[in-house]
Formats: C-alpha cells, sequence, structure tokens
C-alpha cells in the first residue's frame, strides 16, 4: 500500500508492506496549493510512479487532500470517532491507471481512498474540526487504554482526548498563526532578528504567561521590554514564542495532571515539552512518523474492494 | 498659544487663546512619519505658518512627536503624574523664525515646548509607556475628584486610572495592532468581506468573550464558525473586533464596578462603550477634543520662559 500524508504545503508518501512496516518514504514540497488546476492524480503519479509500476493498487490519503481545496473534499466524521468510524468514512476517489495494460487492453484501476477529517465542538457548541491530525493521533494512540491527551503542535495547534484509543474531543489554537502574523507584520517583529531559539528567553515568555495579565496585554510587554532593553532582538521571537506556547498550554492543560502526548515535528515538540513541563505537567514526545502508523493501521481494516 | 497632537501619522493643531479656549483647528495627514529627513520645523510652519505670522510664538506639542523617531526624544516622566509633573517635564526646542524681523534685524524665536510621555510599570515590573495619551487624559480628567478610570481605545489602548487628577498607573493593551494583523495576514482575514460594523455580529463577539475557552482556542472559531455557515464573509471582521475588545474590556475592568470614560475616536469608543455596557459597567462616551483641552492646560500652567 502507498500511504500519503498531503497537507496544505508538503507531500509524504510511504509504501507500506502486508505486515503495517514501512519499506521506503519521500517527500516534496508539493502540498495542495502547488498543485495547479486540480491535477492531483498527474502529481500522485509524478511523485510515485514507479511504486505503482512496481505493483501498488492501493493508495490511502490523509490530510487537506480531502478538503475543498483538495482532490475530493470528504465530509467529516463527528467525534467520537475512532479506527472503525474513520474507515468508514474513506472516500473512494476513481482513478485511471494509463500507465498499466496495453493500450486497448483492460486497465488496471488503482484504488484510491481518502481519510475522512473528525469534527468536533467546544464546550459553547463553536465547531472544531481535523484533517489529517486524526490520522497521526491514531497512529500513536489507537491501542492505549483509558484516558489520553495528545498535543499536535503547529498553525492551528490540536489538543485531542482519547479514550480507549477513540478520539472524544478535542480543540484548536491558533497559537502558530498568530506567532507568525506577529512576527511578520506587527511592531513587535520589527524589533526582532532572525535567530536560532534562545531557550532562556522562550522561558522568560513562558513564565510570563503564567502571571497575572491577559495576553492582550503581555503582548504589548514584548515593545516596550525591548525599549528599556531588558530584551534583545535575538531574544525577543524566542519569548514571543514562549508567551503564546505558555498560555496555549496553561489554557489547554486538565488540572488532573494527565501525561501530554506531543505528536508532530521535533523541533516544536521540543518547546511545548518545556512548556508543559513548566507548568507542572508531564511531556512524551514522539518523533516522526505518526501519520505512516495511522495510515497503515487504517489501510489494514479499510475496505478496498 | 497654538497646540498640536502630532502623532505617528496624523498632525492635529488648534489656535487657542488666554482663556484656554480652541478659536480655530486644522488638521493633516502630516503625521511624524510622513516628515522626511527630521525637517519638522519646516513642516511646522508649513501648517501653520499664518498663525505665526499672525503673532502666535508659544507652540506646544504632544505624542510622538516627543519620541526616539519625532523631533526630539523627551524622557518619560514616571507615574504617578499629573499637570504639575508633566509641565515640569516639558523640553525646550530651539527654534528660529525666519518669517520674523528684517534679515539683518533681530529675529524673534518660537517658544517650542514637548510635551512629555509617562512610564509606568505593571503588576510584574513590566515597563508601560504612553505618549500623547497622558495630554487627553489629564484634558478629560484633570479636575476629578477620587478614582476614575479612562480607556482610550486605539492599536495600542490605554487604560488609565487616575486618582484626584493624577495619573497613578496605566495598562496597555495590544488589541487594535493584533486586529489589524488577523485581518490583513492569517487564514481569518480570507474569510472576511470589507463591510460597515455589523452590531449583531459584534455583540456575538463580545458574548463569545464572556465564555469559557482562551482566545487563542476563540480565534480558530472565527474559521470554523464562517465554514459552518454561521458568520458571514460581511460579519466576520465585526465578530473578531467584538471578540479581541470583549477579551480587553473583561480583563481590563475593576471588579468594583468603576465607571469606564472613553477617550478618543467617536466609532471606535461607541464600540468599546457596548463591550463595557455587556460587561455590566458604565460607560461615558467623551467626544472629540480631549488633546485640545490638555495642551490648554498645560499651556496654562507651563514656564514660557
Amino acid at each position: 500500500m502507498i500511504g500519503i500524508d498531503w497537507g496544505t504545503s508538503s507531500f509524504r508518501a510511504c509504501r507500506i508492506d502486508e505486515r503495517g512496516e514501512t519499506r521506503e518514504r519521500r517527500a516534496a514540497p508539493r502540498g495542495i496549493l502547488a498543485v495547479e488546476d486540480g491535477h492531483f492524480e498527474a502529481e500522485l503519479r509524478r511523485q510515485v510512479g514507479d511504486w505503482i509500476a512496481a505493483g501498488e493498487r492501493r493508495v490511502l490519503m490523509s490530510g487537506m487532500i480531502g478538503s475543498r481545496q483538495g482532490w475530493r473534499e470528504v465530509p467529516y466524521v463527528p467525534c467520537p470517532a475512532g479506527l472503525a468510524e474513520i474507515a468508514e468514512g474513506l472516500a473512494k476517489i476513481a482513478c485511471d491507471d494509463p500507465l498499466n495494460g496495453p493500450e486497448d487492453g483492460p486497465r488496471e484501476s488503482l484504488m484510491v481512498r481518502v481519510v475522512p477529517g473528525l469534527s468536533s465542538a467546544d464546550a459553547a457548541g463553536v465547531p472544531e474540526v481535523m484533517r489529517g491530525e486524526e490520522t497521526q493521533i491514531l497512529g500513536v494512540l489507537a491501542e492505549t487504554e483509558g484516558r489520553a491527551l495528545a498535543c499536535l503542535p503547529g498553525s492551528h495547534s490540536k489538543w485531542a482526548e482519547v479514550v480507549n484509543g477513540r478520539i472524544l474531543r478535542f480543540e484548536t489554537y491558533f497559537s502558530g498563526e498568530l506567532f507568525a502574523a506577529l512576527r511578520g507584520h506587527t511592531i513587535l517583529g520589527r524589533q526582532m532578528r532572525d535567530a536560532p531559539t534562545d531557550p532562556a528567553a522562550f522561558d522568560r515568555g513562558v513564565a510570563r504567561a503564567a502571571e497575572a495579565g491577559h495576553l492582550l496585554h503581555q503582548l504589548f510587554g514584548v515593545r516596550t521590554l525591548g525599549l528599556f532593553g531588558r530584551l534583545t532582538e535575538e531574544g525577543a521571537g524566542s519569548y514571543l514564542s514562549g508567551l503564546l506556547i505558555g498560555h496555549e498550554v496553561r489554557a489547554a492543560l486538565p488540572a488532573d495532571g494527565t501525561a501530554v502526548h506531543l505528536i508532530g515535528a521535533a523541533s516544536l515538540s521540543e518547546l511545548y515539552a518545556r512548556a508543559i513541563r513548566a507548568a507542572g505537567a508531564r511531556a512524551i514526545v514522539h518523533g516522526e512518523g505518526a501519520a505512516e502508523r495511522g495510515l497503515a493501521r487504517l489501510g489494514g481494516i479499510a475496505a478496498w474492494r
């Protein structure tokens, strides 16, 4: 089987054998926004045509490829949902395979399936959505017993409550995209210089988030600390990152001290782990590969015919 | 006397008589960022040269003209500060007057003074600054007895506590500039269409701010409400505005029900008043002209020689 995590800005594919093990993987900066005029099938064949030629017929895709801007809009599956509900919601895409068989003979078709996203609602009934993260969460937590908490850092980070391997509910935080907007398009960004993450400045931001005062007020402090020489241009970006992640973590962490499973890119996960530990909770950082494992699991129970 | 509120993006001048009454006023989009190569004196003469020719010799300026990017950086006066402390902190600028007197005769100089900004610190010791707002606040509240609360909405809105006509402390909120960054440079803005303020959508945003959940989470709801057809493209901007102002007001309002004096542009003040009333407090909207009244008061007690 070919598993693909096809997001807004990247395309990551892997070849998974019958036992669910990844045999090969590749990635390209060919997210759905880079594909012109909806030529997703052509892009797919460009990226993994050799695997298809070698006999792969099953393609399972997760991520924004299932959104309105992707290949096919797949309806959200409502929470609670585990592997079974998601497998039931897989969408089929008809796909001819011109690389296979004689021009006038029978053509074997690819079996392409798209993983649905999940929907949920917060306490006030405001909708929540994810596409792609469900596959990562189940890749890591589908076999857990009892309650687990997952955090997937990113532009729109997700915090999901998993009970006995099913996603019960989740909440999204806008911190990542907010950071980029503040960094790139406000007066705060004008006093920041590009620099590697400064852990001490990050920790100061995290500590600031724990103090009294609303985020809307504390944001202005990034400016005044700089004005008064108490925050360097090299450290200001890390401080702002710590301030936002610190607020997010404190808002999302339950009071009962549940450990947080961090799923996603290593560098951002490490920053979240710092903030989670600073708030007195335990963080478990999972490596990359959650999407692969989720795709393998879903592929193993999907109805392919 | 000529009073000038010279900010980042606008120049507002008025001619004030001996009794402190404004006789004439004018404005131009000639904020300090529009003045090239520090030619502030030339700009001043261009804007109000006729008043100078008619005999005005005293010029009192407040706002960002006293910042590092302005004509002269004037040190902040620390809070608590009232008219007396601020008048003592006025900076003198030497200004020749080539329009006056014969070329080889004695030249009468303009007396130009710049109002200092104020500094304060929040509970955690993080610095606070304002430039220009102190003049507006004292224009409205210099003669109040007891405790009063002022709010000056804007890119960086200020909430100031005034006791017996002196500014005790203040806090800044980044809501205005944050709104512009979110509107212009995030996915939230892409689902907004330019439209007049929609009061019902604004009120929904204010009500949302009162619900459980962190702002960082509620921001993502702007997107999902749109995705699910529960927020129109015309209303989304007003909703976001209500959400941010609602958060700011709830964070800044004291529990004791003090009325809030709103000082600033009429349309934004009205929105703040809606949010303040929704939170159960009283709002008093002051018209324009606070800076003029503050400049007149400071001009009346300044040491001009």
